[in-house]
């Protein structure tokens, strides 16, 4: 078991408890603009050994809280271990992002996929849960995450990235029994696999929905949250078997989803995250406070300078306004083109300006 | 002066006015996806020189008309045909997108913009207009366009396309006045280019914010809505001088904008085009039936089969529901792997399956 935490502020804000002031962590906060991070990534030879390696992802894990006063760390890890974990073949090209050398497209594919055992093809990510956990000492709470089923089925029907994934969408619109097949065995998937990081000590879990966001609305309360939902409901009924004693909240993000809400909310999660193009002031009358909420500068701030930071970074604050249940983020992942000291004028407001709205409530 | 319209369905739609049927156009239905598109595109050399061609403009416009029972042409062009007269110098490289030679990212290059005369650097859009008007000789209105202010300005400052329009958004955040010189150049420029459009024949017009939704809610509402705005309000206070007596609805259309739906209905336009993650229904309900809709099949779908794409347009149908207002589209450009032969399907089935929503009201 981990140490007790000495900084369980990003805890509270989940659960919408009180806090003294708004907890800040990034997405991607571990990563190329980092030059230790660069460094580590040089080491390892490819993304996928550093993340294999439980050494190296714990090292990278803990830089950025090494230079910035974080209010939690993530897992170093990537949204698509599931899928290369069913037997896909996960690579990164070089400036490509993520490909599979073997797409399922059909029936048959479909058919023979099964739920991976976190305890052995997955190892290399439990064993980096474990051993961050360890480093991290109480410091601050671990992240554990995975992508959502929709999220992981784009990737594993059309093989890599994609402006519009239209061989996912064709089976969407013309085969929507064999995309319910493929979401059902990835929605157990992932609910194995965050329930494995969390037995591991991962102290809160968070489902990234990269695409969900392209999805008209029936198609994305069918094929995305829906299997949110599912994986919400299935780590909360495993949670006394892997953490017995232990809340773990659990964070949904769907990228684009402002439209949808209220049925987010909805899904039984802790926490919604939020894009940019949403305002934090309007999603929190629109969810009634039902839920934290998790955002959102544009990480398009960060290439500004440290006065613009500041402002903008303050103006997200202002948005939400007083009151508990603000997790301060990015509306995306952080780009490599950021210069740090951007990243530390954003923490040092969110920690000092923050302040004033969490006083009497 | 245009002979007397046959159809003017469209532009009843628009004007929220009784119609026995839901009339039909598509973005970029002169286009790749059609062989006699791709055979005048071959003849021509490249993209522009099809574009400046009055002659062939005119040709690929008529195209889509001869396969397919449609209720509008819209000029063939590009969004960035006011940039390109403001000597930035547009050109198509092969498969990637649009390139301006000339990008404008300091004070000095914006300050040295001026509205182009649309007499004489935008001659060959006004030629092709006529020309058109002339060809169609009244079978459906012709619609002419124009990118917003906002989405010229990202390509203007970017130089191309981009995922995320990083240096546009910098100087968004960083330096807003310049932001605003160079919207305010493109909201007047826009505003003569529409009008002379419409002196030259156009019968409605549209101004395409692909970019818009990238945008925080605060920056869209300063930097996209309110420049459509100007653009809206100066086309109307322009109309009586270059078309006295006629009325020229105006569409706009922001892609991704949907959270804003309530602030862009009330901009001043007729109609409002919207892509497919709104649904029209809520979306009638939001803007309370005080503007038209246009879209918003998914145009995935049109790469799929004839039965999907009846059962999918059919489905858009039902969403918008009983009544008038209607223009049904895609939510965004029909993209080159479309099968003729869905679009096909399409434009029946919205001839045929909306008469029943047109009944008794």
């Amino acid at each position: 078991m981990s140490a007790p935490l000495r900084n369980d502020t990003f805890l509270r804000a989940l659960r919408r408890q009180p806090t003294e002031y708004t907890p800040v962590w990034l997405m991607r906060q571990a990563g190329r603009y980092l030059t230790e991070y660069r460094e580590t990534r040089g080491r390892a030879g490819s993304f996928m050994q550093l993340a294999q390696s439980p050494a190296m992802a714990t090292e990278v894990t803990l830089q950025p809280l090494d230079r910035f006063p974080l209010d939690a760390a993530i897992l170093f890890s990537d949204i698509l271990t599931v899928p290369d974990a069913m037997g896909l073949g996960l690579r990164f090209a070089e400036g490509e992002g993520p490909q599979f050398e073997r797409p399922v497209r059909d029936e048959a594919a479909i058919r023979a996929l099964t739920v991976p055992d976190p305890g052995t093809s997955l190892r290399y990510v439990t064993d980096a849960v474990s051993e961050i956990a360890r480093a991290l000492d109480g410091r601050v709470p671990l992240i554990g995450f995975s992508g959502s089923p929709f999220t992981l089925a784009c990737y594993m029907v059309e093989g890599s990235g994609s402006d519009d994934f239209r061989i996912f969408k064709r089976m969407l619109y013309a085969r929507p029994d064999l995309a319910h097949l493929l979401l059902d065995v990835n929605a157990r998937a992932v609910t194995s696999y965050l329930l494995a990081q969390i037995e591991a000590g991962a102290q809160a879990v968070m489902v990234f929905d990269t695409w969900g966001g392209m999805l008209t609305t029936p198609l994305y309360h069918a094929f995305s949250l829906d299997y949110m939902r599912q994986v919400v409901a299935g780590v909360r009924a495993g949670l006394a078997r892997v953490a017995p004693g232990r809340d773990v909240p659990i964070i949904v993000f769907t990228k684009g989803g402002g439209g949808w809400l209220e049925s987010i909310a909805a899904c039984g999660a802790d926490a919604v995250g939020l894009d940019w193009t949403v305002s934090l002031a309007a999603a929190r009358r629109r969810v009634k406070d039902s839920v934290a909420l998790q955002g959102n500068l544009d990480p398009m701030v960060l290439l500004t300078d440290p006065e613009t930071v500041a402002r903008e970074t303050a103006r997200v604050l202002a948005d939400f306004g007083p009151g508990h249940g603000h997790v301060f983020n990015l509306g995306h992942g952080i780009v490599p083109a950021t210069p740090p000291e951007n990243v530390a004028a954003l923490v040092e407001t969110v920690h000092s300006a923050s302040r004033r709205y969490h006083i009497g409530f």
